[in-house]
């Protein structure tokens, strides 16, 4: 099946957004073992709506569009595409019914002359469960159209309510499909597959299509395994897994399955019953941010002191003025009792810390930018370690965060650190 | 003029990367009054691209393309654009020149067969300030193409260095402009035109194009002034700011400049050598984090105390037991509290705090998920102001975050307030 996305909205094209929906969408359809064929940005008027539209046409068997379905004059999508199509607006019980249950779900009524109510003849109006826009749905001859809002949350809600049920009818038949994604990190891409493991991509090939998707600082491999029923399915899933837990890529695999670094730590600490915090110098409150960016953080993560002056970690962290002197800020001594300080002074199990150069001034010959000490303070163990990373500013406070999450990670997964 | 833009790669339809040029690449051609027609993003395969190629050649005179510019096998669009202008690839003492200076300035030697040293015929190679890949610059007939790396920081900077030399020349003579922006908060979008200034677009349209770019709780309204001398483009760019300062629009403006909210807090509050520090709960370090982007912010940012926990309020920021007790957490008094603590705790002149609920649980009828409270303190004054936002938690935070920001914009612009 080609597949075809059309962008629709000329705010993309005057840079004032980004089109957040073709990489999301590209995204999702890896999980389907499906590829985008192309994409197209198009203005919002009508002949180069109606370009685009022809465009795509031609080259693929579904079209999905995103963009323009509101209720504004520059709101045109329904329109143009029921033109392209032939197929004039109208309205029926059915449309109304679905359009009013989207207004019904927020606790509000639709009236019944609202634009929303009408559809090209012929086309199905789709439930919206994030918003008020119906989206489209049109199959005729072989070619499919699937239109929502622009927005990103309703476009992701509705594509994940209405693709499975509405596409993947029309896809040939492919069995059971299980998408297994294990999580690496400390090896770059290049090297996984022809340096490390050569003949790994082949061998897990055998179970269905393979990717490798870079993270920060980190390489995501996945494999789509298929098989015609359940039993086939788990015997593979377990094949797959033995092949990369008996290669040289073991090592590397922090996680098997989606979940993020974030997501992971809140439920093993949680598990645990752990308490977190950390005393951040040069990431400056980055990693308490994306910590807490996670519902259910709050059991586990009590706070965060970021020192960025030495004032700071002298007089909240007890930081003693002697090691800031004699080993400097960015220290293995200073990152000790960061962490330390933190983990007394908050009263958590475990206490991390970042004190480093994130550039673009302040860094030398000693410690260039990019130098970061992490500290990691639990009931045991007291230890700090040093990394250095490459990049911008924002680059360095992502690398640097995304390293101590790492370390953290370690801490709240090792049984020996159980209480 | 018609402006495609052609953006080359599987890798971006798979979903592994998305695509950053499109958007820089739209906003770069604001500052010219320029307007992308359309964008595509295709496959890197010969059948593709030229198909590509085909589509935006009908509609537009001048295509750039970024992306399949390496020297790996799958780089393949300097052959596909020369075989789709009939050009057959070719070396001349000129591209060779180029392609080893791109070597040379980072110290290293290019062999004379590499690709990098080839073109189609007729094409210029151009110079890549960033990187190794040359550019592409073919212009026939009115027609125009400009090929580069997909690289986003090689592409920026070769555009940068290229466009102007080479595409301006053939734009209609625009004289001077001047690109304004005049940064608001505080009033949405769709009133801003309609309700409370109607006539103002109008009004500044009579010095050049006008847009309305919405931010993270707020609206740029830039004016691209035009004219043909400096007297007349400085007297434009005083009747643009005299038509903003005279209308309603005015008490809404907080900036005229691009300048971001962090830079400019960083900036005034260097100028008045104020030092700032944040006792942040419900957004979790973003603040701090945000703040800390800024190159330079360590003289102004002391740091802050991500108070998430109870137990943090009460024992790093000495709020009451009392008040969390009779007030809750989510309170004017405590946010008073947090604020107070953190200026005392830190030493700094200003202390802003949040508490507030980021959701998704946590809500109550009487504060609601969306809720929040920020706690200014200085020498003089003690306040907390109420805001309730909408959004998903990361969305939330952000909002809380901008707001915190805002209200610290003021503290550090009121004059009254210098030490």
């Amino acid at each position: 099946m080609r597949i075809g996305m059309l962008v629709i909205g000329s705010e993309l094209l005057q840079g004032k957004i980004s089109d957040a929906n073709t990489p999301w969408f590209a995204q999702f359809l890896r999980s389907w073992n499906l590829t985008l064929d192309q994409a197209l940005i198009s203005h919002d008027t009508p002949a180069a709506l109606a370009a685009a539209l022809g465009q795509l046409s031609r080259d693929c068997d579904l079209i999905i569009c995103s963009g323009g379905l509101g209720p504004t004059a520059d709101d045109i999508t329904k329109l143009v595409i029921g033109d392209f199509y032939g197929r004039p607006l109208t309205t029926t019980p059915g449309m109304r019914a679905v359009a009013r249950g989207n207004y019904q779900r927020q606790g509000r009524e639709l009236a019944p002359e609202h634009p929303y109510n009408f559809a090209p003849e012929g086309f199905q109006l789709l439930d919206n469960p994030s918003g008020f826009a119906p989206g489209l749905f049109y199959s005729h001859q072989g070619r499919t159209l699937l239109a929502f809002p622009g927005v990103p949350k309703e476009f992701r809600d509705m594509l994940s309510a209405h693709f499975p049920r509405l596409v993947a009818p029309l896809l040939p038949q492919q069995g059971l499909l299980s998408l297994r994604t294990f999580r690496t990190r400390g090896v770059p891409e290049e090297k996984i597959f022809f340096e490390l493991c050569p003949g790994l991509w082949e061998k897990l090939e055998a179970f269905g299509a393979v990717s490798s998707l870079p993270q920060i600082m980190g390489v995501d491999v996945g494999v789509s395994v298929r098989a015609s029923d359940q039993i086939e399915l788990d015997e593979k899933i377990l094949a797959v897994r033995e092949a990369i837990q008996t290669s040289p890529l073991a090592p590397y695999v922090w996680h098997e399955g989606a979940e993020s670094l974030e997501e992971l730590i809140v439920a093993r600490a949680q598990s645990k019953q752990m308490t977190v915090s950390f005393a951040e110098s040069c990431t400056g409150g980055l990693c308490s941010h994306r910590l807490t960016n996670i519902s259910g953080s709050s059991q586990v993560f009590w706070g965060s002191v970021v020192s960025y002056d030495n004032s700071v970690k002298q007089n909240i962290l007890d930081v003693r003025e002697e090691s800031l002197k004699r080993f400097g800020a960015v220290s293995e001594e200073v990152a000790k009792e960061m962490a330390l300080g933190v983990r007394t002074k908050l009263g958590t199990d475990v206490g991390i810390s970042l004190t480093g150069i994130a550039g673009p001034g302040g860094g030398s010959e000693l410690k260039p930018v990019g130098t970061v000490w992490i500290g990691i303070a639990t009931k045991e163990t007291l230890v700090a370690k040093k990394f250095n990373f490459r990049g911008d500013r924002e680059t360095l406070k992502l690398r640097f965060s995304q390293m101590a999450l790492y370390e953290l990670l370690d801490v709240v997964t090792c049984k020996d650190l159980e209480k």
